[in-house]
């Protein structure tokens, strides 16, 4: 209708926030300094699990500069409710008892960190020891203590077709995903069933910036400057814990310094509240990289895969049982679970699926949002399961995936979108790139791999706006977090592309939700294929109200007009906007203002509710070479690849694609919590926990963006930054079958865990070997496969 | 269409400001702390009219703790363009030249404001003097040396049928307005045409909160908070004269503690920024009172009235020259003058009117916005002398006025909007109340007086926004600042009941202008006859948004259903609205958003261009008693009255003209800049410069709250909040004449001048008097009235 000149849209565009972060001015939750600023520590139990028999802060009061001290005891008076996700079993502090050793059991605001310190250093706890939980297993032995006396509560999300959630099904199990689909007379019809078990390892998110929040609970309303991408789900459970409305709390959102899915939700802004609330001061509450470890990790998994297929390499049918650690509080347990449970089909057709996955509590750090959601852990298994049973059928790996690959367009499972890559296209790409089925050196081994998540969240709603003054500068209102992702950029790029103004005239304020237009939060890598389609609808029909006021002041029609760069043009002659405004509107100026709203529709026929928004795809495909003597795997070439549809910023997509990848690697080769058999977290620094190093990159290594234009946000774009780390961890478990004979199912792929593999594929060596042998017995990794019939 | 619970407008609601006022939390621009903030204060000018030779800042900058200094020569450095609202003539920092006493010509920024101040006082400053200009009629003279050499460069308002305006028609008249209505041949029908001359004396605005700003230049942007009430004005202004973009300056508003005008456009902004950007550091600037009288003053004026009336009274024919004092640089000015010009006319009807009304630059304190506007100035003139007609002709002045006065929905003047208070009925209100007519006290005479003027600013454009989440608490975003007026608690009220919602679950956040919708600025009594429009027709389409959801969900039609406190009710079913939304948009929420919008349309057949929005009328009535040893005149009893159209609240409206008539008492007796030969002010503390206490109030003070319902506004409202000052000088001077027979015709009415007016006429009655007499000839007033042919 309307036209806009053809201003194309700048790919290779400067980020906008790069000015700000290159000369250190760049301005974080941490870096929030309010005037009578307190600094809070927090004590945290020693034990795993214990009931708290007593908390003496008699002497912590006393210390200079000491202006509060909460325990559960002020949770309680004050008539804190607990907060979580879906279930409500967080306290603030812990009442009466401790799930995990690290769990907040009181907290001081003072003067200054260090008279923090010391006060906590004279704060007394008795406890009384409770057997610890510390593993899956250890959670479902009947005999094992029960982390919640009385089920918390709690709200099931609603489902359609197919797919059926419950809250506490059993002892130390907070949730159960259950979804069924197709013909489950198909198991009978395989001329094969392997099963097979594998182990999902555990990372923590480790990010630069820690876990922060200012809070200030004067005036009877609460301000939280915090480090969350979650601004308005923060907002709404500190109302509701607090018993406030939500407009009596603000918060505050400027930069975030990585989170990967960690600094969702409430995090430890509720006791920074208390104590600023006590103490009648903001106070400021920062963590160190070790509590960040006490605060939130990802879920570990004990994953079953029964699949059934033909023996030309067909995949039919597939059960699977699936064991999120949740840690001692439930948190996104319930919709990682489902994540999980639904994505562990992979990319690939079947007549049948059956997935079952519980939530298990025990007592460790809480299990939550981890970039990949449920995905790390179903392409961990699944990717591996796929590679093996084509070993063991003695298909070529990329065949046995190309022959069952979804088709462009082919809904995921029924009631679904259609997926929106071409598959096999991403696949021959990295398998090309990496020299797939040509000659390697002694040693080597290629390993193929797809990562596959439905993307953009839940039936998730997006707002925003765009105002424009009438000189022309933009305002992007979106409460989109900018956590180095570079959604802001890629947002501001396509408002000034469907303005046709250059990317320098938008600007996009921090977040505050008192003004900023409601979003879900910034999560499920929906910021372009979520959010961006409702910034290209603000954008886009700001345009029209702009076009229709220009014709209306030259008397003519608006499809005559093209809007540029804040002038308006009609053949050759040009109208700058800004006198156009002012002759109606006065020398003082108006701003036009438009809205967007994107969400995907409500659909019952599908599985969850709503068909998926987008699909995200990481194909990998890593060369490695084992040290037979130390069991070390050493990964000489990596080739990642996401599909962004279209690539609105190119350095943004390759850093996603890196950086996904970069992850992937450690959580393939070096990553995990270790907790001890007190369920004592032992590996909480840089040192102890090891993260990949600049030295642990492959020699070669390559993130390719590819832009098969099917995706649903602006330009054909969708989303990124979680399908590259997907693949990377079966990639390289499926190269090392390649190099050295050995299937390692439990992550990280240590070279204790390869060494052992190798010893004891070794002893295997030394007896007669079946040509057709496709059952390994890898005790290491507790891994069984048997063939049915 | 869609209905809404009859939940009747609550007018005794309590002010939603009062907690935070009332426990001393409320936040000002004073009490903004910044990390890492300085102190600035400001040098300024000792001589009235000089050239500056030369600063020398050695000394200050050496001053332990100073961290910037900044002089004209930083100005010219940073090519900081001088700022004005029309007229772009004022320099941040004086450069050449000063203009008045008190301009500044430096300021430091350093730890504290001592160190500061020590700085200032190292300072030395080489000026050449210059002649200076002290009055209206120095500057006038045709020796008078010029302010500006040349004129500086600005924009003429647009103007329409009959009015005109001119930038710089001669040497120090920055403005001049022209208009013109009617038969000019009107005044040769007359049976008698009257000249008299009227002196204006020229307050200053005395708010108790002083003229603030904090400024941090960090990071590229600009982030101010001020005391200004004409937050996107300011920002435009900053943006303008630092070359930055709208987006790239960010104004902040909290709460103003009184401005009556003086905080509009830019202030000490462009100081504090300079000083900042050189410290880097953010810089709070906050004004003494004293300097408060050397940055905005009021108008003076010289009025020269031409009546042309017929023998019945019936008033004919109005021609008038009006010289407002400006001051040293224009500001407001031009508006001012245009306002002062077309107000002339008074609530009267005429056959002809003639005006013409220049701005007269001086080596004083810049005039600019004062309560009143111009209506304040012609208000004094018009009222006098319609009295002193009146008693010439022997006619009643109650009766005079009566049967000149406009009638409900006559136009003001031809192309105007009709007059949308019974202007009779108001009056016969205050005299009744009075007890005009009645017999009075010895020495105590009555006087009654009508302000007129136009409300709501010059085709000013107004958004607004309403958002409400989930759970119904409601978020109501405009840029109308609170300056104690109770704006926000009216706005509120509004929203609250076209929602059906209590007025506690309505939350208006500060002004920020990156989020805040467009307003032109809180001035021209706006707030609720214009952005109460707009905030109206955000929450009705709001309302209208909600039950479409409703109705869709509920599988009806929207107009079967009732809003009523975030429930819809069907017939007696009742459906909460939060579980409905978390059906449709999920757990995670969604924000019911709304805009609204509201400008005067333009109309090229209106003399200005648009058709004022409203009337704002004053009624007063005062008794006096006239001390004849002492001149000292005691206002005994003082009646004012608004027509508020419809109350939103009872005690602002009140509130509003009460002060606007104590305002209005202290210009009638008190209050006035003086400034000696050498153009120095030397009433600059409320010692010297006399304001109205609690002691001066008439023993009997009664403001009435008229509800003619004829507003445009919320629920028939208009503006409210300087009509109760217009009439009160001249009700008080019609009052004296009455009680003693003396017309003063200058302001203030100061025992000297009355007493010299007795004496005066004292002399007179020694010799014969006319019984006809309507010469006076008042050498102290220079008033000079003559009897056409």
């Amino acid at each position: 209708m309307t036209r806009v000149a053809p201003v194309a849209h700048d790919p290779d565009a400067t980020r906008v926030d790069a000015p700000e972060k290159t000369t250190g001015t760049a301005c974080y939750a941490a870096d929030v300094v309010l005037p009578g600023m307190l600094h809070a520590k927090v004590l945290r139990s020693a034990r795993a699990h214990a009931r708290l028999l007593g908390i003496d802060v008699t002497l912590a009061r006393q210390v200079p500069g000491v202006r509060a001290v909460v325990t559960g005891q002020e949770v309680r008076q004050a008539q804190v409710a607990p907060h979580g996700y879906f279930i409500k079993d967080r306290p603030a502090l812990a009442l009466d008892k401790v799930r995990f050793e690290g769990e907040i059991i009181a907290a001081v605001a003072a003067d200054s960190e260090a008279a923090a310190v010391r006060a906590l250093e004279l704060i007394v706890v008795e406890y009384e020891d409770l057997a610890v939980v510390a593993s899956i297993d250890a959670a479902l032995d009947a005999a094992a203590p029960a982390l919640f006396e009385s089920p918390p509560q709690g709200h099931v999300p609603a489902y359609g077709a197919g797919a059926s959630g419950r809250m506490q099904p059993a002892k130390n199990v907070c949730f159960e995903f259950d979804y069924t689909t197709g013909d489950a007379a198909a198991f009978s019809r395989c001329d094969h069933v392997f099963e097979d078990e594998f182990r999902f390892s555990r990372m923590q998110h480790f990010t630069l910036e820690p876990f922060v929040c200012v809070a200030d609970a004067a005036n009877g309303r609460f301000q939280v400057w915090s480090s969350t991408h979650t601004p308005f789900v923060l907002r709404r459970e500190l109302a509701r814990i607090f018993g406030m409305p939500e407009n009596a709390v603000t918060v505050h959102v400027g930069l975030v310094g990585g989170s990967f899915g960690s600094k969702s939700s409430c995090r430890n802004e509720p006791v920074a509240l208390l104590l600023s609330r006590l103490s009648g001061r903001p106070v400021r509450l920062c963590m160190t990289l070790e509590e960040g470890f006490r605060t939130s990790s990802q879920h570990g998994a004990v994953l079953r895969l029964k699949t059934g297929v033909m023996r030309d390499g067909r995949l039919v049918a597939r059960s699977s049982e699936i064991y999120l650690d949740s840690g001692a509080y439930s948190d996104a347990s319930p919709l990682v679970a489902e994540k999980a449970g639904y994505r562990i089909p992979g990319p690939y057709r079947w007549d049948f699926i059956e997935t079952r996955c519980m939530c298990v509590m025990t007592n460790t750090t809480p299990a939550g949002a981890f970039r990949g959601f449920g995905a790390s852990q179903a392409t961990w298994a699944s990717e591996s399961q796929v590679d093996m049973i084509a070993r063991r059928l003695g298909i070529d790996p990329f065949q046995m995936r190309a022959r069952n690959l979804l088709q462009l367009g082919q809904p995921f499972v029924p009631g679904e979108s259609g997926v929106d890559s071409d598959l096999l296209q991403g696949l021959q790409l990295v398998a090309d790139e990496i020299g797939y089925g040509q000659p390697r050196l002694p040693g080597h081994g290629i390993g193929l791999a797809i990562g596959f998540k439905d993307g953009g969240g839940v039936n998730k709603p997006a707002q925003a706006r765009v105002k424009v003054s009438a000189n022309g500068d933009v305002f992007l209102h979106c409460a989109t977090v900018e956590i180095g992702q570079g959604a802001r950029t890629a947002l501001s790029q396509v408002v000034a592309t469907v303005l046709a103004t250059p990317l320098r005239r938008v600007y996009c304020p921090p977040v505050d939700t008192d003004y900023a237009p409601f979003d879900q939060g910034t999560n499920a890598s929906s910021g372009i294929a979520v959010m961006g389609q409702a910034v290209a609808q603000a954008a886009s029909r700001l345009k029209d109200q702009v076009l229709a006021f220009a014709a209306e002041q030259l008397a003519c029609a608006a499809h005559e007009l093209l809007l540029d760069d804040w002038t308006v043009r009609r053949g050759d002659e040009v109208f700058p906007l800004a006198p156009l405004i002012v002759r109606q509107f006065g020398g003082t100026g108006f701003e036009f203002t438009a809205d967007g709203f994107s969400k995907a529709a409500r659909d019952h026929g599908a599985p969850l509710e709503a068909k998926s928004v987008f699909w995200e795809i990481g194909w990998a495909a890593a060369e490695v070479a084992v040290d037979r003597e130390t069991g070390l795997v050493k990964v000489t070439r990596l080739v990642v690849s996401g599909d962004a549809g279209r690539v609105i910023n190119t350095l943004a997509c390759k850093g996603q694609d890196q950086g996904a990848a970069v992850m992937g690697l450690g959580q393939a080769l070096f990553e995990g919590l270790a907790f001890d058999a007190d369920g004592v977290l032992v590996n909480t620094d840089p040192l102890d926990y090891r993260v990949p190093l600049a030295e642990d990159l492959p020699a070669s290594f390559l993130a390719i963006t590819q832009e098969q234009g099917h995706g649903p946000g602006p330009f054909g774009s969708k989303g990124m930054g979680e399908g590259g780390m997907l693949p990377v961890a079966s990639a390289i478990a499926n190269a090392i079958e390649d190099a050295a004979g050995v299937r390692i199912t439990a992550l990280p792929l240590t070279p204790l865990r390869v060494l052992e593999a190798l010893v004891a594929a070794g002893s295997k060596t030394q007896q007669p070997v079946d040509k057709d042998n496709w059952l390994v017995d890898n005790q290491a990794d507790t891994t069984t496969t048997r063939e049915r019939a």
